[in-house]
């Protein structure tokens, strides 16, 4: 496996191969700690993410990596190169990795193809579709707390048309065996392309909470609730808001997921944010182990013994 | 001592420690630079600062740490998530210290409750009032010319009321003990809240800088000399600019600090900051020693022997 | 050999030392990797780069020394602070090198008279005169495939007026024996000050291509098409733009080289850029061991036995 573009272009056996990984990582991060000497990672982003980006660099760090950071405001990506010509450029410094974040669908399949042998690309999100090392931290946090994922029923619900999340997170579900796999959201902001076979489509929250076992919620932008007649965020919290009555709904002992950035009061209440069911901050640390995985199983890197 | 929140909060004790540990590093830096090896440190910067964020990078590295910087300019800040929920999510991702930039006042004292007991949170200036590693280094500096501190005479001159520095300054040179400290800034520019008990104030600068053995110049910003109906700067420095000739009312080797940026020409004279008197460079590379001190305190780091 | 400012005041020797390092580093990088440990490099770019500043920041890396990026967008620089000043208190804060773009010809040599002697000034380009390191880097190109330069013929073509390439490669390829260097440009984009002894300069992109050992383009800017009557593009490409029927002019074997950023297109065809003349992805590579070169020349670090 020399890149991780997406999860469907990625087998099965490497995924289990990540997560497994991940797992031994999170027991003892310190066998891990200088694997990648001397090696470097760069990342090249074209929007700009804290979250993403310092998870990656930590990760890279953890395994004792080097980073460099290059920021879509940085000179090249401004004046006008493709980003074939950046990569190309960014590949013959010869570091050892590249995590990308672009806005375009399916913009780093065509650097697979230009791509040195010994040089590793990781999608850190592209477009609205892919975003894999957050869909393999989804299902490593789902896993820790149902280890019987194929019994349980999982929902997603909120912005899924805008979101890059919920393709790559259905894509995994569906991939590594969930049980029931829900998906919930306004007319406006669902993505048909989901709609396909395996997944169950509901237009009414409170249904769709139903007996669920995890529900992961997804962030609403602002810039669209009024698109959707709710300019002020009170109307979509009143419709599409995870409260404790209606967490209510759900299988006792469900789990709260949240990628982040949250908007607390819209769709997501603070008492459920920070409450007894939420495994939210956990999915970040997570996104450490993970991506120290992700690194390591693309380097050949190796935990001391 | 987890934190380094403000002056007003830290006992003597950690103040004094800092301090001598300070100039251990400073007399052989070497015996430090492995001590925080595989150790992490966020620099959270919702306000831009080279100077300051440049000199705890530099301090974390001399001490064997990584640093992954974040500005305002990045997206979740811009996404519009409160300080708690990125400092949650940064703190979930397992640094070992986070250094803080913030406009607001007492930002940063909200989240020490909030934080894990493994995490160190160091104030690099919230609001206008607190900026205690500056604070560490100008009394650093002012010791190491003047050793009696207690039987000295400190001033600090110009805007008082927009530095972040005067607060922290004033609050340790009167826990540490300063023989007198005098104040003096246009009527403007003036800190009511500085004007306390142990504190001389004075309207006149010359007045001010009769016999004094330091005198610590602060910045005046361009858009704030509008308002004193001294737009162009040199009406400024005809009343408040430090000049050789103003000097010479000062006691015999009397030093000359000014935390910078320094505005040449308005609140100081060239012939001042590159004089003899000047030790301005010199807090700058003190400001390296006492970070490192600040670091290695709160993470415990040892010298190699 | 303390800094790197320009071609013009680097001895022959010490450029030729700088190749020849170049070559060992290119040929066994491994010997390098720690030899700068401990050390700091800060990136001072008043202008932004991607590639010169990765560039720097890996070569850097590669030799382990620890990097620092400060940028125009950050805070001091916006202050007002002069250049020199904040020269200053970066070097106060003990750096061993400052690698520094700025926008001003010249504003580098203004810096040396006020550095001390264990810090390294190293210019990365500054106004449109001086980019030392990009002239390195060319030169072993050349070198690598024209090992008997001193019978060969190299073009440089394109907006010689805008390209601060130009003047050092010139520069140095006189320095250092290039059989015969061409110069050719659209009359409002030719530069004056290179039209000197031993440079042979055309009017015509053909009649100077006709038996050239390399060419080197150049990069036009699309603001500057505009003042050419050549707004679209296309209409520089019919005249000024590197094709595959007029690389057919030159000799045998000519090499094609670009410092990139590449308007394909524009100033060259993709089936150029691509093709099996094309040296421009090697030029990057040979950038990283240039820089190498110069870092440890200048910091008198030695590769391991």
């Amino acid at each position: 496996m020399q890149h991780l573009i997406d999860i469907t272009s990625t087998s099965v056996d490497d995924l289990e191969a990540i997560l497994a990984r991940a797992s031994d990582i999170a027991d003892d991060p310190q066998r891990y700690q200088h694997a990648g000497r001397d090696r470097v990672m760069i990342n090249l982003f074209y929007e700009p993410s804290t979250r993403t980006r310092v998870s990656f660099e930590l990760a890279a760090m953890r395994l004792g990596l080097r980073v460099i950071n290059v920021a879509a405001s940085d000179s090249s990506v401004r004046k006008g190169e493709t980003l074939q010509d950046t990569f190309l450029s960014l590949q013959a410094m010869g570091p050892d990795c590249i995590a990308i974040r672009h806005p375009t669908n399916g913009a780093l399949g065509e650097l697979t193809s230009v791509a040195e042998p010994r040089l590793h690309i990781v999608n850190a999100g592209d477009g609205s579709r892919a975003h894999p090392t957050q869909a393999l931290l989804d299902l490593f946090t789902l896993r820790r707390h149902l280890p019987d994922l194929e019994n349980r029923v999982v929902l997603v619900a909120g912005d899924l048309h805008h979101s890059r999340v919920t393709s790559s997170d259905v894509a995994l579900m569906k991939k590594l065996g969930v049980g029931e796999i829900r998906l919930c959201a306004p007319r406006e902001l669902m993505a048909g392309s989901l709609v396909t076979e395996g997944v169950r489509v509901f237009e009414d929250f409170d249904a769709a909470l139903e007996g669920v076992d995890a529900v992961m919620m997804l962030r609403i932008q602002h810039e669209r609730l009024g698109a959707m007649d709710a300019p002020d965020g009170q109307d979509y919290h009143r419709h599409w808001g995870l409260t404790n009555k209606r967490l209510a709904l759900a299988a006792p002992g469900c789990i709260v997921m949240h990628p982040g950035p949250m908007n607390r009061g819209v769709e997501i209440d603070s008492e459920v944010a920070d409450g007894p069911r939420s495994v939210i901050r956990e999915q970040v640390s997570n996104g450490v182990w993970v991506r120290m995985a992700v690194l390591s199983h693309l380097l050949g890197l190796r935990g001391a013994d």
